[in-house]
């Protein structure tokens, strides 16, 4: 059978255990999985574009079959037929997610014939944590070890020494 | 990489378009398919597990690595486990098609540590479509033919030219 | 503009001020409503369905539109076509209703080309009110009054008079 | 009976064919309907309001008995008891939009005795597309054709020929 | 202030470490906390009601101020009330759960002024296990050691031996 | 047993008679009760902080255990640990809610090991007021009279009358 390729896309900032787990999920059931830094050029993160790729790659460096990429403005489904994917990847926590995500694959089946979407179920030590409350953690200064791969906290722990040294 | 093989498992009493739909996704995606017709011995089901199964492998004729298995009494988990399947299978189609899979998914990461299970989920127009309204339109003899593959409506023929010949 | 005919369909068991709720609403918008009261032959309700239908048209009499009917083992939209009704009519309390609904609505329309459904949401102060927990109520001997028609304490009364006159 | 008059408002910025559903519907239903494109003076949407008025205008010129109206700053609600409205019209897709509606009828309940709000449940076909989507989707240049009205295909090329001549 | 008085009803066929997080919390916030174990005379559990009971006053025997109570065919809030009850206990796992406990909690509301109702979220390492579920696994013979508390674990080896010794 | 003491923190722009229902209950549960006002000190309310504690000190005077506080750019669960606090209240109205509160609740539990979280359900006649609605009516001049306390309709009063007499 022909290689499956899949694309996990998101805006990872920062990239957290619950990504992890997806990560780790289809680097498993695919050949090749592409990790996708996808960013829009005028909208500015909590983490720049160059940050929140060095903490994906090094949290990600074991994964064999698995490499980072950065698209902006873009659709991931166009991105995908671009560079040959066979399946979007992504996650699945709650109802929200569910109602959002149907929309999303109902486009995705008009916009693309041939690429399919796979969901993977995020694990229940993990499924409440998102990019954004981590950030708020961040703001407030909690200690988010728990809940984010060691580059994060390094990254943070970076920033603050920057602010502290002034 | 070692081959990819996945099971679906289900009670099929009747298999639906939904049903199919998802079968089609995953036997893009695994190099072997199996569609596990699970049932309960104690249980009767609207349709005999005979007639279950010859109207899922009439329906999946086409599909070169789709194979039917029958099991019963068991956890998919278990019958994954003993014939070397690698990840299951299942359908969302709604909120509480996310509940029940989520928990059940929890169980299953306990019971195996090696099989995990992915996700599709049923395109809109098949997205309402369960055995148990099928069986409901088949008692009130309403036309199924949009909901069902071919094969059942031939089997519900047949069943009715059975009472009329009474 | 031709008349616009509405059903109003349920098991009424019993009638609720949940229901009333709908049937007040629904009396407004349609030239005529009918309320049908559907039973299946073959499962005895709680109450039995000549006491169902007392507790109905008492509860109903001031409105002058509204006209119960009974059907047994159809399908409402099959009673629709015959009667002439242009609407169906439903009533939506929670997520698990929309569940439900979205479905049926989903067969009506291949079911019937002209027959639309039309929904009212419940009002907050009767939305949790279920004919089930009614019943559960009643057999504890609790006391119903704010959630029924005087028609069903009467009719609940009527039958622990019978019990005790035993 | 005295007429039935339904208001169905919204920001169509733009109209899609989900809202096209919806109208449908409710035009069948009523003796009139008002489509109200409802606006916030300081808030700028995608398109102009007169380039959604126009869209909306060509999209509904079958509809006999459908007119389009304007407001800004207003209450859906206290413009429907202003022009002799008898319901409020809604669509529903989902559970969120469900939660919100609920919010909504509740408030619109103590607002005015007078108008009722009814529900259409958006077909299968139609229920996954949102405006903020097909603005997305215009956005990354993407083919809307399947998702809007003739006339939003029209206005989106005429838009993206002003760019080009510049 | 008066004493806080807790009841935290249910089956308990059988407890689960799910039930055992709620009445740790509960126990930690209520001067004395009852655990009801509620049955129905007519139905038959999976676990008789002595062997609930058992099971229950083992897995709580730590829990100096909790205390085993059984009740048969009767209301919580009706139970609460005799023995001086201030506050229902309930855990919340998900949004089914919510709109039970929802319709439930509207009921109790009516049926004593006196008595509130507090709601614990179970942890997330526990939110998925349901005593229905761990029936199917026992049923099925696997593992639920990670999922009951030490008392279930003997008990069911208990009966299997039961069986084995025939 | 030592004091209970709870939190119920919130942003209280304005206090609506949903949260009154929340502190009723807890006010009756816990020892001591701390509304606390939290407010980010970069983003502007509608109503300005001094406003916002007036109108919930004017509405809870009658609560003799029940106090009110402020702090801004803090976590909750960080306040309550500096104060003595044994559990934070939470109000439940909807799914979203749940969603939201698991997520917190499960962040609050790695925050300390000490506070738990206690939920109470919003009853049935107060569950669909929010703060947001209830500024959007005042904007739009509705009479917000049945679903705040009379403080914050003598404020809003107060304000248009500062308008008026520009």
């Amino acid at each position: 059978m022909s290689s499956k390729i899949g694309l996990f896309a998101g805006s990872f900032d920062p990239v957290t255990n619950g990504h992890l787990a997806i990560v780790k999920s289809a680097s498993r059931l695919f050949d090749q999985l592409y990790v996708g830094l996808f960013y829009n050029k005028d909208k500015a993160g909590f983490f720049t574009v160059p940050e929140r790729r060095r903490m994906l790659e090094e949290a990600l460096i074991d994964f064999k079959n698995v490499k980072v990429i950065t698209a902006h403005d873009s659709l991931a489904v166009d991105i995908a037929e671009q560079i040959g994917v066979t399946h979007l990847v992504r996650g699945l926590r709650n109802g929200s997610d569910l109602e959002y995500e149907s929309e999303l694959a109902f486009f995705n089946r008009h916009l693309s014939e041939t690429i399919d979407t796979v969901f993977f179920l995020t694990p229940a030590e993990v499924t409440y944590i998102s990019s954004s409350r981590i950030r708020e953690l961040i703001h407030f200064r909690s200690d988010i070890s728990a809940f984010v791969p060691g580059s994060v906290v390094k990254e943070v722990e970076k920033k603050s020494e920057d602010f502290t040294s002034l």
